[in-house]
């Protein structure tokens, strides 16, 4: 690139006038509409002025008319395949309308800014909410994962886990395109049975690349996603987590570990504690408009994130809007019986009071597409004290066909429009009752 | 894509003329420079009628010249910002100058029509000679491989080896790029290692979209190559040899082990031996400028494509100068002491005579880099029959780094510009007479 950065102005315009490379044409047929728009223009004042004076016969006020109009459609012909020209190079398989295209990239280039902070399988809803608005999303995703493909990734390759990464990749790019159903690919035979193809491309670009860093801004380019994925860290991080099961306390480690031991977490913590945060994401903290935290698992995806430091200084000194997406059912082995207040206390026992300023909390629990295992969080006991405290928003927020987890639209519907309704919501106590007829005992 | 081209021409005006997407301002300015321009321009022509009759006092000169002076800036400025606003959707991190990217593209798309047949790791000299030239090359590759990571993946995967594709595609994309490093890229621990991450690509692409066609043609988007690389057949096929090991004949199956096994091929053939050609390779090769068969491995490489019945019946069909690049050093186990009439006469055997026209040889041998196992291909012997049947070109090919592979550059300068010299060449006695003292006895 930098050779070719240096080429001088006139070998540039040299490439423009050179032969037989389809520009010319355009730039001719403008300046023939131009001339032929000029020259009806010209009788136009002419006939006016002669209008005034009856010493010259004026023309016939049908040639201006005309002339100023085959100008005007010769200019707009020549525009639009000077447009086609240029664009030649670029479009090559993309079929989408040019102005389509440039509609959507400006639109969503100005829109709200947004950072959503979780991990791999809840997060991908805020993501899906937010891209048709704005392509000015952050999403930071915890590295701590150490199960599946990323652990063997991880093990095998000495790499971050990937896995939390591209999922949110994924889900900020265009879902029908052949390279994010490429991306989102699992190998089932052989060697290569399990692995995801999005984390050996990761992988592999971040040993190619040298970084983690590179390699994320390269899978972004290819997949022309709107909007970014950061790690809340680079640092190589483990989660430890004192779980009790069956009355014993026990530590354990790894993330896929703390989950599968089923048993009640007292406390999860970092090893090594002090990790630096990744800048980017503290930057895109700093700047946004509004932070959302979660939908995802409490413990093994939303908190890794926020027991970085400088991710929860980052929180505190933002002014963004900071809301909290409480997950719709509870997870097994992390929050069982958890109701949203005691998902918010969990929150405050690590970050203290005032990281947040709005409980996001769904209140429809269908029973319909449900199934056993589906085990709705319990809505905020009517008196408790984090009402106080919090700016609650309740809504219907559950996608019908998989009620456990969130509908994007319907996210998006109360993070975008909705507000002042659903701020009424959270003090209407009908729907804190109907909620609470729900509890199970 | 099918809900977007079914969008009203009313919508997509619409979107011109949006509030805020930036293009208004574009247009406004050209239009505004339209009109000034235009005004100057009927000022001029009204001067110069006026001037015809003395009645009118004409409006000073330097009105006209400067309003139209005017106009075209403001026209030029306009057509400037509106290439640079249709093209940011496009350009996102791609440096390259607008019109570098409009004029490089629009050369090569109407370059000569370049076919090359080989296999993996000498076709990719020929591919990078032409690419600086043309866009229109395909490159017909052999998916006999059963060796190293291709082998793997045909066997856990069940996919045709992608090797050979791999190799061909890199040399016709950008290689300073970073996804062409990417595809050239080999994991080197664990599960993975070994595995290039180019064939993993290819292989989970052709798994995503149902067929190898698909991926080749995403996979030349996503790398943005010059020309396309297609198989020789689609069917799965194997390599069978006749050799004679310390004086014994065998049968051996499969690429590799052929050209493991270091004997004396006696016969090769395809195994089923009627497959069937690609019809995107035959369309090619039929609408070829030049076709160029290697450089690669005779046997291996090369032969395997001819083998295909509809490949061969293509190559006698197409009007094409039919080229055949010899290779500049012998391969251990496959073409030991063979000259290049041996090559010559090793294709008429399994093609007959007059597939190809003209034969490209190398003839220089330098000592220096070459090392000890690199033993030169012998030139044509002065009186061989081959002289009368064949066009011979003579030429130093050699890469000075490598001498035993062919330097892209040179190869170029031969194929598309110093025929008539090399020509010359090839009847001059002087250059035959040095290279057969360089023959070894």
């Amino acid at each position: 690139m930098s050779t070719k950065s240096r080429v001088s102005f006139s070998q540039s315009l040299a490439k423009w006038i050179a032969p037989g490379i389809g520009i010319k044409r355009w730039l001719l047929l403008l300046l023939a509409g131009i001339f032929v728009a000029a020259l009806g223009f010209a009788f136009f004042i002419l006939n006016f002025l002669t209008a005034q004076n009856q010493q010259y016969q004026p023309v016939n006020w049908l040639f201006p008319v005309a002339a100023i109009a085959a100008g005007i459609l010769m200019m707009s012909v020549s525009l639009f395949g000077y447009a086609h020209w240029l664009l030649l190079p670029y479009r090559k398989n993309q079929p989408a309308g040019i102005i389509d295209t440039a509609y959507a990239y400006s639109k969503r280039h100005k829109g709200i800014k947004v950072v959503a902070i979780g991990g791999g399988t809840g997060l991908p809803s805020i993501l899906r909410a937010m891209k048709p608005y704005t392509s000015n999303i952050t999403a930071i995703v915890t590295v701590a994962d150490d199960g599946g493909s990323s652990g063997r990734l991880r093990r095998d390759l000495g790499v971050l886990p990937p896995g939390d990464l591209r999922n949110n990749i994924a889900a900020l790019a265009d879902d029908e395109s052949l390279m994010t159903q490429l991306f989102q690919h699992r190998f089932n035979r052989g060697d290569l049975g399990g692995h995801a193809f999005g984390n050996l491309f990761i992988s592999a670009l971040a040993s190619v690349t040298g970084s983690l860093e590179s390699a994320l801004i390269e899978t972004a380019r290819v997949l022309n996603i709107q909007g970014q994925v950061f790690p809340a860290t680079m640092d190589e991080v483990d989660l430890i987590a004192r779980v009790y099961i069956g009355g014993k306390e026990v530590t354990i480690h790894g993330e896929s570990a703390i989950t599968g031991a089923k048993g009640r977490i007292e406390e999860i913590r970092l090893s090594p504690p002090n990790v630096e945060a990744f800048a980017g994401s503290v930057d895109a903290i700093l700047n946004a408009d509004i932070v959302v935290l979660g939908p995802g698992s409490l413990f093994t995806s939303i908190l890794p994130n926020l027991l970085v430091p400088g991710i929860s200084s980052a929180l505190r000194a933002t002014k963004a809007l900071r809301v909290y997406v409480c997950n719709i059912a509870t997870q097994p082995g992390e929050t069982d019986h958890f109701s949203v207040a005691d998902h918010v206390l969990a929150l405050e026992q690590y970050l203290g009071r005032g990281m947040i300023e709005v409980i996001l909390a769904n209140n429809a629990y269908p029973e319909e597409n449900a199934g056993k295992n589906t085990v709705y969080v319990m809505p905020i006991p009517q008196d408790h004290e984090i009402l106080q405290r919090y700016d609650v928003w309740m809504d219907d927020l559950v996608d019908v066909e998989r009620p456990w987890r969130h509908d994007p639209e319907k996210l998006a519907g109360v993070l975008l429009q909705n507000r002042p309704q659903v701020r009424q919501n959270s003090v209407n106590g009908s729907v804190q009752k109907e909620a609470d007829s729900l509890v199970k005992t």
